[in-house]
């Protein structure tokens, strides 16, 4: 499948969208990145909440407007919340993304994704070595690195995508977005993306608030796609290591959400 | 019932005693917060210790000068560790310090708050809509954010501090702390402060510390908020975004505590 | 027992071999750290994965070049996933470090450290009131911090390493590394290192990272006691308060390892 490139000028009406929207995004997403995935949405002018107990996740995912599974730390408590919020925002018709962290390389994990997989969600956002696995085409990764690349996980994301449901975004050094019928590619960032942890974590809790806006949803996923890249040039732009571009990135996020000035007082 | 302005010369000496008295605060609080907790803690002096485990929670508080209590990710395990904590502080005089967060919007932490309300914190510190809820006026808020403005919930907040006994501080444009027979007001702080994860639950931490030292608990809980807002001012004169300004955020608490030299060698 | 002092002649051809093996550090390590703890390791060229559940640590530690076991926020399900993580860590040959936070204060997590001690780790890094506890030669600390000073925990260091079979590092104001027979120093750093929660924990994965290397295990655990002192002081002469410390440790720890230019494009 051919990818056409998506441009600012298809991207920047939705962060427009994303900040007036200021979806609330119920997140129940790996120990590590917790903190930077809320940061990340902030920056962007949506409301994080991270809630996690079964019973909570369920009352709270039907109030939501859009819903992250991100299975990085999982333990069989937390897959208890994760069932519970999944059911609620199906039967509340609350979009939900998945980030199938690690799938493929580890048992557990491999085959809650699978279970889950089949409860529709709205999007999905992995590497390569992901894709693959989700899509049944190679067992492959060592913990959370991709060694596949992207591009060779584009046709994985469309079957994936044809057959769950799911506008699916692989990421890698090209993102490519996809609905088993169209495709999207995003260019640019940068690798020091990938020397800060929860940047691709942070990245799935964008998709999920993109989710949760009207319009085209392929276009949404990639918007989401196109921000962290962009964000990406920027912060390495000023950045003196991976330290001050952490900083610089969220500080990038927030002009570009909300026009370059600090709106705040 | 009328507030006083708390003004920076009345602040100030209880910010050195914090400095000086480096109290051990037993934190148990939300997994998106606990390093930002943390760093805001020693930031200013103070010594954070984060123990869970009902077992240890029960040894630590008897240890500790202060205990934080935060509901922003509950879960049974944790309510066992929290009342354990608890009970012991008790027994042990430790000043314990309730962060109600999203109270009123979630049922499993709503019937919890109000048990171990029962249990005489030292001070509560929530938004609006929190302390509404908490005092039994109104059931608002989504999630995490404030729907209701601090001024409307200063009525309720007086009446939440006769009952517990707690000083109470509800937190928003302005601030107002109150014992329930005198009300302090705090102004100032920006926005931004809204746009990075956990400084509300941090300032409880904060809270909590000024507890464990002598003199007047409605001036040192009202001084907490001032060292948050006037941190938050000036931070925001040197970020360039969010990022930026939660950096800038330690480094101004902590040339309030430490004098505006490092402190460091 | 005499020390000799570490240069960086010695360090700097370790700090080049850990940026190019690049080894993957299963941490199972507490909340509050993780993030850091994972930043500081990608700063460093290295790969962390933070996988909890016992079944999957089980299969991870097998995968991984080296295991970190970090006891600061301990629980009991945390416990199995670390006995599952550890005895797959051995048959696999894979080293494994301990980081004995707070022991001698608490006692689930002392009687813990001392059931899993008979696991012959490869390194043990912890301040010196822990050393001392480990060691049986006294049972002091508050907390996290420290009460005896590294100098004094220099025996008790020698004394566990000869009897656990581990690199023992016990730091402070002078960090002393020995195996039982020989011991080196490093000295430097900055107390700021005191004011952001996590650098002694994140040093215990730079030490487990540095145990998946070839040549002198004494070295090597040296070696990461160095490199965070020397990112320490470069650090100090650019921060302005611990916020700006913490990105600017990162920043420096990623110059080191990747000889000053962003290695990023």
């Amino acid at each position: 499948m051919s990818s056409d490139l998506l441009c600012g000028t298809h991207a920047a009406p939705v962060v427009t969208q994303l900040c007036r929207h200021a979806p609330l995004v119920h997140c129940i997403t790996n120990d590590v990145v917790q903190n930077f995935t809320a940061n990340v949405l902030l920056a962007l002018g949506a409301s994080p909440a991270m809630v996690v107990h079964a019973d909570e996740a369920a009352q709270f995912a039907a109030i939501a407007d859009a819903l992250l599974i991100n299975l990085g730390t999982l333990t069989r408590p937390q897959q208890q919340g994760m069932r519970a919020a999944i059911d609620s925002a199906r039967a509340a018709g609350t979009p939900w993304t998945l980030d199938p962290v690690a799938v493929g390389a580890l048992t557990l994990r491999t085959d809650f994704a699978h279970e889950i997989l089949a409860q529709r969600p709205a999007a999905i956002r992995a590497n390569a070595s992901e894709i693959l696995a989700l899509a049944g085409v190679s067992l492959g990764g060592r913990g959370v690195d991709t060694t596949e690349s992207a591009h060779h996980a584009r046709e994985a994301a469309a079957v994936l995508a044809r057959r769950s449901g799911a506008v699916v975004a692989v990421t890698g050094e090209v993102d490519y977005i996809t609905d088993g019928e169209r495709m999207l590619a995003v260019n640019g960032g940068t690798t020091m993306l990938t020397r800060v942890v929860g940047t691709g974590c942070a990245l799935s809790a964008v998709v999920a608030a993109c989710c949760a806006l009207p319009g085209d949803r392929l276009e949404n996923v990639a918007t989401a796609c196109w921000l962290m890249k962009r964000a990406g040039e920027q912060a390495l732009a000023v950045a003196k290591g991976p330290g001050s571009f952490a900083s610089a990135l969220l500080d990038s996020l927030h002009a570009q959400a909300f026009g370059g000035h600090h709106a705040a007082h």
